[in-house]
């Protein structure tokens, strides 16, 4: 006897990439999420593009690559964008670890010089609501945005909340997440200080925090740290501090180094069909379906291409 | 400028430690969760049961204190403490870190003799909803209960849902609670193999498993492990597996060694206020009052007290 809590999506991408499950398998229930993952076509992809790739290289090891979201945050992206291309973040550390809530990183002491880029912008909490927006819903209730089961879903990969009434679009607080840490005044932030979400979705942050993109791959390197002992999860003492040895977008590196993303689009008939997968899942371990879904607990399948 | 992502339980607690907030001093907006802890009265607090606490030493070190949950599942509570006294997880490792997702540990061949325990029970997935069940409804919209408001809220400090048109109640899947391990079967578990939550709350597995703690105090020691990089994150090598160096019942242990603890009481003026705060935070950092809260975004406030 093993037991085992449950068929997860990790395990859905072990049955793909051994390829053990075939679309043409007679399946008796609706398929589970790693069928449906299989039985994907290349159109189902969408390459995750280098110039939006930030790739965060650890001193004790690790990679963690996070995909920027300038649909959302325009500003802050290009100011993110401008900050990596002028090395500041390159032996600058984490200096905040809090359990079940988030892993910081930047200047501890505020004073590196941010080169062409700025220091602070104004806050892209929301923004507008318009027909350029891609936005699938996921139609179910959420404990954040309860007025109707049209408010989350995923926007071109994003766990997002849409607003018809205020005609305002926001991206959510989903574990993976990276915002820019701000001072008390909305305006203070503006990307020198990231964040990235590694517990419970702190979706009371939601409107008031600028999210500017998400983990795509490696967020074990972030949640595994030590957990600060100091008052929101700081640490104690610089020696503490976990270095970052270097950050880059993907575009700037050479072609071996360079990774390469593709992430299941959100807006197909393959997304529909995952989602269902999740929101009520048949396979044989669970006793009864859930019946519904909540935006944090669908993760975005990524994969790992040849360039 | 150091920009900080919010105004959190750890720097409430805090606060609360080096006693710089006092109840007598004038607040000029409504208060927030450390100030009403501040204020709260000895008898807000629940003493935890020397007898319903688990403790977890591992060998790399660190302590993990899990409260259990008797009235819901007293069977499988039952099954643990005797697997305890019997020392049979003395020895045994963690076998299986999935990242957002739960730490499991047990005896990963499943030999080990369970003496006086049982290796498998019925299911203890829900309980009877009755007048013995202490609950103190949330009052919001909740993804996974979304009939009602009354869904979910707190049963003697453990998140739970109930539903008076089934006449049922069960625990929550949110980060930090326990629950037994099972293979497909619903009865193949007992609590042989005991798993934590560290992630985003998996709330579909409600119903599914049967819950039968928290850990409130050293969830920290199970989030940091490393990831195992199997399916479902078993660890691929023995190597890898986290030794647990003993594990007692915190009533087993001498004077000395016997941990302390409080928790807020969930029954109480003090408890309504506590959510209120964190429903609707009116710190100046934030920008606007979120209006929710989600059952799993309310950390149960826990303290150590002089035996």
């Amino acid at each position: 006897m093993r037991p085992s809590v449950c068929i997860s999506l990790a395990l859905s991408l072990a049955l793909l990439a051994t390829g053990n499950l075939q679309a043409s398998e007679p399946v008796k229930r609706p398929p589970n999420s790693g069928e449906i993952l299989s039985a994907s076509s290349p159109g189902d992809w969408r390459r995750i593009a280098d110039e939006d790739l930030m790739v965060i290289e650890l001193a004790r090891g690790g990679r963690v690559l996070i995909e920027l979201a300038p649909a959302f945050a325009p500003r802050h992206v290009a100011n993110v964008k401008a900050l990596v291309r002028g090395r500041y973040f390159d032996g600058l550390a984490v200096m905040r670890v809090q359990e079940n809530y988030v892993v910081q990183w930047g200047d501890a002491e505020a004073r590196k010089p941010v080169g062409a880029a700025q220091r602070t912008l104004p806050a892209e909490f929301f923004r507008a609501l318009d027909a350029s927006l891609p936005f699938t819903p996921l139609g179910d209730v959420d404990a954040y945005a309860p007025a109707t089961t049209e408010g989350t879903g995923f926007s071109a990969g994003f766990p997002a909340v849409r607003d018809t009434a205020r005609s305002e679009a926001w991206l959510a607080h989903c574990p993976g997440m990276v915002g820019a840490g701000r001072d008390t005044a909305p305006d203070s932030g503006g990307g020198t200080e990231l964040y990235a979400v590694i517990g419970h979705a702190p979706r009371h942050l939601d409107r008031n925090v600028t999210l500017l993109g998400r983990v795509v791959q490696g967020i074990e390197h972030f949640s595994t740290l030590p957990r600060g002992t100091e008052a929101l999860g700081f640490y104690k003492s610089p020696r503490e501090r976990q270095p970052l040895r270097r950050v880059r977008l993907a575009s700037e590196l050479p072609a071996a180094q360079r990774p390469a993303l593709e992430a299941l689009r959100t807006d197909t008939a393959t997304w529909t069909a995952y989602v269902e997968s999740r929101r009520n899942r048949h396979d044989d371990w669970f006793a009864e379906p859930t019946g519904h879904i909540e935006v944090c607990n669908v993760p975005l399948p990524v994969r790992a291409i040849a360039r």
